[in-house]
């Protein structure tokens, strides 16, 4: 038994390949005093950890040259000398792209998996949904009857948005690569309707989806289809800026074109990552619980298996090829 | 005895030369019932006028060809069938650049001229003045020992921000054309630092006078200058968007580079302007009239003399040649 790992092997200097990784097996770790280790059962690929492949300077610390790449994994307590945690807890917990970790409880999160399936603690019910919950409500403070837009609508973050903006009485309208992946968004997740970005012409797509304006957009790419989004938007609208997909690769795609509309309609832009409202987290997971629970808030997961697969599976996300939220199946 | 006006005789397509504006000269008007007649002693000038020359959508009309120019004039009423206004009586009114105006009273403020001077309501006690206070106080939101940077710092709006940001205890740093409106904004206002854009090297200055970083941008010029602060934001600050002058004639000029930066500082913007907050003009003009009253808050006058030269001016204005409050005096 060993503990399959993936390390950074060298930083991207524009689109991700395989080449960056490295995947190596050590031996499986030891708990020492007030610490334990978990198996990991499934790894969350993010479009963040883009970023901290990187050497700028990022809302974070960058992944080291040589290490484990950093990253959120969900799993079970194997061995434990800490008073808190006991073989057999559930827990999510940041021990990076490998099988086994060590932890001293440090941000470790227990899980109840008895009304929530284990893997939507990465997804709905983790980051993803805290993120949408966070950046709608805190952010984007929709009223009944607004317009919602969100870019990357079948993702983890953005089909939460949708569903949640509905669940408040808005018109939700995402944003997404592809007939099937916008099929999904308005007849799955219940959209009032998704426009497919690759289709071409988005302007007029939504000046049709959104005939009174845009009130909210909760922006999860940036880029070309923000400056559409910037000729729609309404007086003292609001964007939720909460990731730039487009530009991660080649920060020049970010360029903003129609900074005017800033002013002229007196938009408020707040860019914002989830772990800036750490108080917020226990409420916004309680409800997105009860709401996974109870079907009102579904999802969808990409699923790769094994960790030989993780890097591939990461590169496909990065290019819209995952089709929810992106998964790595460890055990 | 005519009524000497301005009017707008053609939309400029790029920079606005003289030719886009006619004088005429037409009938002093007479006051109908429920109306009076203005005076006006000045007219002012303010960079949102290009706007209003243009067919593009902005937050408010737009100046009708062949129409008096908009503006607002400080005057006396001279003729009067209103019950509310007198003969006498100083007031602030939008009969824009003309020498005599009709009103219905609509939107006419009374003018206190014991403690203030009648062309400070134009400027430091008027729209300019009431705009940085909203900015800096309801979008800025500066705590004490904060670093707060304003473009187009001497002024009407920027010396007015950094010398109310003085006084809550931050450091203030101006952004300038030229060595002599930088002294200024120095020696006179009482700026920390003000950094003269022109000189190049705009990262650099930056870099030197804001030693812990920017967390407040109190923007009116946006461009290029917007693009190097974007590279000292901290952390949660906050950028108040109040004019973009660099792209009033060249809409290109405002694209941004670095959008970035909004996400990794997590930097709240708001674009805004001093009518969608008429419920803040009365405690800001008491504030900013005791202010003047008291020698607390200084400010500084560029007066063209008379109607004829106020196209002069306003291109002047647009290019930055006033220094100070940019007026034109009519009697």
């Amino acid at each position: 038994m060993k503990n399959k790992q993936v390390l950074l092997a060298a930083r991207p200097t524009g689109a991700v390949e395989e080449s960056h990784f490295r995947i190596v097996e050590s031996e499986i770790p030891k708990a020492g005093e007030g610490e334990f280790v978990v198996r990991a059962h499934y790894l969350s690929l993010d479009p963040y950890m883009r970023g901290r492949m990187d050497e700028a300077k990022s809302y974070a610390a960058n992944a080291e040259l040589g290490a484990v790449m950093v990253g959120t994994v969900v799993g079970e307590v194997i061995e434990s000398h800490h008073e808190k945690f006991k073989a057999g807890d559930f827990v999510e917990t940041r021990t990076g792209w490998q099988e086994y970790g060590v932890s001293n409880g440090s941000g470790v999160r227990k899980l109840d998996t008895t009304l929530v399936p284990l893997s939507a603690y990465l997804g709905a019910v983790g980051m993803p949904g805290v993120t949408a919950w966070i950046g709608l409500n805190e952010h984007g403070k929709p009223k009944a009857g607004e317009t919602v837009v969100v870019s990357a609508a079948s993702g983890a973050v953005g089909s939460a948005v949708g569903q949640l903006a509905k669940l408040q009485g808005c018109r939700a309208v995402g944003i997404a690569g592809g007939r099937a992946k916008c099929d999904y968004v308005v007849n799955e997740l219940g959209f009032d309707a998704c426009i497919d970005y690759k289709a071409g012409n988005l302007d007029a797509a939504l000046a049709a989806s959104c005939p009174k304006g845009i009130d909210v957009y909760f922006d999860n790419v940036g880029g070309a289809i923000l400056n559409s989004v910037l000729n729609h938007m309404n007086a003292f609208s609001r964007i939720a800026l909460c990731g730039l997909i487009s530009g991660y690769n080649d920060p020049d795609a970010l360029t903003v074109r129609n900074f005017r509309s800033f002013l002229v309609n007196r938009i408020q832009l707040r860019g914002f990552i989830c772990s800036d409202h750490m108080d917020l987290w226990r409420p916004a997971m309680k409800e997105l619980g009860e709401m996974v629970h109870t079907g009102k808030l579904k999802y969808r997961e990409s699923i790769a298996i094994g960790l030989d697969n993780a890097p591939a599976a990461f590169i496909g996300l990065l290019n819209g090829k995952n089709f929810g939220k992106q998964l790595v199946k460890l055990i």
